[in-house]
């Protein structure tokens, strides 16, 4: 597979962005959602940001306190001295077995003219105020149905992971719709377009007990209200896919039906991008996939971060056989590479039986 | 709290029960849904079945193969020599991380005139026949909506625990409608009338990473597609419902809103019953709830069974200031008790702030 990065990699940087509080530190500006919007690649940003650390014997927490009126940003504290604190994972926090974050995300704008180079908005464009955000705005979708603008995005908060949606024309006015899919839940990308009548959406529910992290379809009269799930794609073990699966770029349709560029990582996190190849008709049945990733952690910015090894995406453009794909690298900032669509559909192995 | 056992405990064992094949065996006949129709009670009972055991160096784990036409079942078999087995839960097979059960369920109906004597049909009335119930059906809950009786229930398959919908008007013929809840969720049930215009669910999202086992409500506006998820009661650390939380029976009316008698346990799956009192036209709203269990395992068959300790409700028949509790006990057989609702209501504290 020819992947053709940018030579302006990483297209944004985390000191590049201005905190929301003054004084934080904004440590990831990636897993960018990205439409084409009135003459502008519009790149829908994650930026997390956290306090400033001070005394070096305790980890702070963000989080929104939403009981308040206005909602307000608290700091919670964690004595790295206790028995029972966990950090093994640089974006938690495990405390008597309970997660944290140790960022708190919001979505921001970046604009720009030629796909490449982009000015980030001073100010957040969705920011965590309501319950089911307490602990931040994530890794948004964006899909234009109509002259709408959707926004799938996981909302975080101590009640569990979920996705959430929502809306504007202008990319000024916004409106939240509350959570579409309930906990645990990551991915969740609208078609863009209805399938035999029916809104549709990729989703990744992440099940405790039976089952691993697997790609799910469902379908929707009114893109709040989801049902007739549908199992697509899951693990498989001991591969490149062997951790976790689920959705990236929103789907796009192809001479052959649906093309979904996919994450994918190993129980160690190691992410890659892959395709599959969905029925235009009923795209929870898979017809072929890439055995192997079309695009893997090399460059340096991929390799290092503040999570290695990640190449993440929610979002490309498609401009005839070329797919610019928009993702997040290291887990801390953005980068793009064109990859060719009929490379892409050549590689990929048929299946022939579902599940 | 006053609770009645009935004399008549258990009120279904499952020596009681025909195999649905022959020569295997019913292990627990339990967790019933309850309805009245036609004159009668009928339980709808969670039967679980397994295989004969032959070599005592295998441990057998039925599954239906459902990529067979007609779907058909199958036994795996896994050494109990291997190193990666892990059999701590009798209802469980842990094997190199991936969980299978040591029986499988269906639904099957049992009949009463006096709601403590029952005969249980010879025959399954609910069987598992979809990819997403390959390992069996379980915990059913049955909502008379119009001259429709709807059952949720418990779709299990390697792909997930899912929330499942089917319907009938006879209880002859039925219908199966899918997943309405996708994984992992557990004690989907309706509300019995529709709330400020939309159906209603109470269901149990079961997360990994971040938020405990805690019940949320859901809104339709046909039964089928899902959204506008609240949450409405968590888990409280180092009490009775310190480790899970879900619904039980089907709510019902009080002059005070909405009664809803659910389950709860503690991280060591010591189970009792609870009762919390939702707002009339906001469900998700919890006015009151039980600091102490209403009901918990004392009774022989309670405190001792497949799994000890364990009382789980998924249904009760209100008859003035009576409910008739029907529940699973010790995981293995069916008992029933009858509470005062107003004793319940009065028995509540009241909560002054939601979450």
């Amino acid at each position: 597979m020819r992947v053709k990065r940018y030579s302006e990699n990483p297209l944004v940087e985390p000191q590049a962005d201005r905190p929301s509080v003054e004084g934080w530190e904004v440590v990831c500006s990636f897993n960018p959602g990205v439409v084409e919007f009135d003459g502008e690649t519009l790149l829908l940003l994650r930026v997390a940001e956290r306090p400033p650390r001070g005394n070096s014997d305790k980890v702070l927490v963000p989080v929104m306190d939403c009981a308040c009126d206005p909602p307000r940003l608290e700091v919670l504290e964690f004595s790295l001295q206790d028995e029972g604190i966990c950090l093994d994972d640089p974006r938690l926090v495990c405390f008597h077995n309970e997660l944290y974050l140790t960022s708190i995300s919001h979505l921001r704008l970046a604009r720009s003219t030629d796909g490449r180079n982009f000015r980030v908005d001073q100010q957040p464009t969705l920011y965590p105020d309501q319950p089911y955000e307490a602990y931040g705005l994530e890794e948004p979708r964006i899909t234009k149905l109509g002259d709408t603008y959707y926004v799938v995005y996981k909302g975080v908060a101590s009640t569990g992971i979920t996705q959430c949606l929502a809306t504007t024309r202008d990319f000024v006015s916004w409106e939240k719709h509350g959570i579409i899919f309930c906990p645990e839940n990551m991915d969740g990308i609208l078609f863009p377009e209805k399938i035999r009548g029916k809104y549709a959406a990729l989703h990744r529910p992440q099940p405790k007990m039976i089952g691993t992290p697997n790609m799910w379809v469902a379908y929707s009269d009114d893109l709040i209200h989801w049902g007739e799930h549908r199992f697509l794609l899951g693990c498989s073990e001991g591969t490149w896919e062997g951790g976790r699966i689920g959705g990236g770029a929103v789907p796009f349709l192809t001479d052959h039906g649906w093309l979904e560029i996919y994450h994918a990582a190993t129980p160690e996190d190691h992410y890659c991008l892959g395709a599959a190849l969905l029925d235009r008709d009923y795209p929870e049945k898979l017809l072929a996939k890439s055995a192997e990733p079309i695009l893997s952690p090399e460059a340096p910015y991929e390799v290092n971060g503040f999570k290695h090894n990640v190449v993440f995406t929610c979002g490309a453009v498609v401009r005839g056989d070329v797919v610019s794909v928009y993702y997040g690298a290291g887990d801390r900032v953005t980068a793009g590479a064109d990859l060719s669509v009929s490379e892409i559909v050549d590689g990929l192995e048929e299946i022939v039986t579902g599940v």
